[in-house]
């Protein structure tokens, strides 16, 4: 793990060697001057932000964004993504930014509507590769419904940070009547996943691992808003549901477990992991319950809500390997027991130390 | 400014070759597990955030804030701080965080309500210097009268990123009946300043620099929310405010010239800076007037309510060096010119290239 960190730094390294021969054509790398508020930054957001982002509100270049809203609940959420290397298998940094925002906001029932974007660029980073991200980042947003409706742009120096950092926060409406909480667990729930598990984070490490050419797994990362959505719309109300991100599924049951006190039980013969995630974590010694998704919906739902909410996911084209996995045995102790293959039952921990860092 | 750059991050060396020293004693500095997802990142959430942020919308660990809001106008804002060095005189990047934000939401006649937090963390960073930071981000929230209800933590690598980055972003609710925006400016506009100017980039440079014992020049950093409140109170209508931050007072001038397409000119001997901000900026070989503030308020008024504006701004505690430094001339062509004290008549531009990085 940590050697394979290095070799990604050294790789690093060299591509910054060669920019740095470059540096006379500066106009194709960021400088230090796009970060200083003045006419290269000006610059900046005119030749590259705005024609990715543009919308009536971005468009004002105002340092907020306004917008009209009807009496309700709103969700608000913000995660800056820091994930190496930067592009990988099923997507990138950009891709991961819109739908990890938008996730954040779904699984607590809202429909995502306005995003605001913080960049933080290294000297030296290509605006090849940044366009290529804001191309994704408009990509997805389109997919996800949302609007970028503000944004800021930081340049530190060489060395200061690794390429580039994005943070996203989000806001959400709660429809009325809708409450899911990791805190509403009941006793008899059935626990649904969307699909396969362990796939964003197999992707990653095997990227940095360099065995990316040994394996074809490539993240999850999705936007799941139009698969709660749909669930929602039909009546169902789940009464707790996550996207299991970093720390995997089995962190993620876990949380919720201690939020509702409530005894968890899955069976390891349901858990959907595609064959070459098994592979690749066995290679890597890794726990796919303990590798993060970024396009998986867990879901605790009353019994009798069960089948319908799994035809719903099913119907989804990011749900259709969604499988019930277990169920809430009783209140009271906060645990995860998973039933084996073999016929025991065995203690599911949360993720002890560090797994690996900057996944997403 | 280069050479300074190279001290500050030898400096930091220093300060990270101690830290390595001490690297057994794990719990008093930031490991890789604290942003694993798993039990190290809930253990710096309870026992870090959870103490200095706490309020019943954080406390449910969701992974996000849920708050119910009126029907009208919202304003969103996003900013990621990446000051160098994180505490200097008159604040630290926690105190910046909030105001930076709050003052984002202000400037548009909006009263920020709700913040989310985000934290880029480096590997070895000091549990001591974080809390430091965070006790500052409570104390502003509260003079500022927001709430952080949602935040996120990522760790990455040593050397990945500078000791620790924050993102806010902010939620305000713009008083019916109020339209602040920089395209709204007219002919006749008084232009006022809350205060004497460059305060905040003098400090951050002199601190850099290393003469910061021969200056007393502190950070100007504060929330100006409660200014704006007083003067929208008074049935006071601005028709543009900023926070005159990276490039300081003339490149807001210019952004606001530019989006309402007006001429403005202010005099040289109305602009307040002070004395030790002059000679800090003569022996840097800075402008005072590119030089960034995190605590001044850049109000174009319609003219007959330039006196009581004014007045309302001195009642404040950050504004009682509040002063009228100008006029809108005429609509039509974007510039600004200033007045000069023996006569003349320069154009004052948008700043052109780097002048300082990680300002704020």
């Amino acid at each position: 793990m940590k050697s394979g960190l290095k070799r990604q730094r050294r790789k690093d390294s060299g591509v910054k060697g060669s920019m740095e021969k470059k540096e006379q054509r500066s106009s194709e790398f960021i400088t230090l001057a796009h970060g200083s508020g003045g006419k290269a930054a000006h610059e900046l957001i005119t030749r590259f932000f705005l024609p990715y982002f543009d919308n009536p509100i971005l468009r004002t270049l105002d340092d907020q964004g306004v917008f009209k809203i009807e009496s309700g609940r709103l969700a608000l959420t913000t995660d800056t993504y820091v994930v190496d290397p930067i592009f990988f298998r099923g997507g990138d940094i950009g891709k991961l930014a819109i739908c990890g925002t938008v996730n954040d906001l779904a699984v607590c029932g809202a429909r995502p509507v306005y995003l605001s974007a913080g960049f933080v660029l290294e000297e030296g980073f290509s605006l090849e590769k940044l366009e290529r991200i804001l191309s994704s980042m408009k990509e997805a947003s389109q997919e996800a419904k949302v609007t970028i409706i503000t944004a800021d742009t930081k340049v530190v120096e060489r060395g200061a940070c690794d390429e580039i950092f994005i943070n996203t926060s989000g806001i959400g409406i709660v429809p009325s009547g809708v409450e899911i909480s990791s805190k509403l667990v009941e006793a008899g729930d059935a626990v649904l996943v969307s699909g396969a598990i362990g796939e964003h984070g197999t992707a990653i490490i095997s990227e940095r691992e360099g065995i990316s050419f040994e394996t074809e797994v490539a993240s999850d990362c999705a936007p799941l808003s139009e698969m709660v959505g749909a669930i929602l719309a039909d009546g169902l109300r789940p009464h707790a549901m996550r996207d299991p991100t970093r720390g995997g599924l089995a962190t993620t049951l876990n949380e919720i477990a201690m939020a509702s006190h409530v005894e968890i039980e899955i069976e390891e013969a349901l858990v959907p992991i595609a064959t070459a995630v098994k592979s690749a974590c066995n290679l890597l010694g890794f726990d796919p319950l303990y590798v993060a998704n970024e396009g998986k919906l867990v879901a605790f739902v009353p019994e009798r809500e069960a089948h319908d909410t799994l035809t719903i996911m099913k119907q989804n084209k990011y749900g259709k390997n969604a499988a019930v996995i277990g169920r809430v045995v009783s209140k009271g102790e906060a645990r995860v027991y998973m039933r084996t293959r073999i016929g025991g039952r065995r203690l599911v921990d949360m993720l002890v130390g560090e797994q690996f860092p900057r996944i997403c």
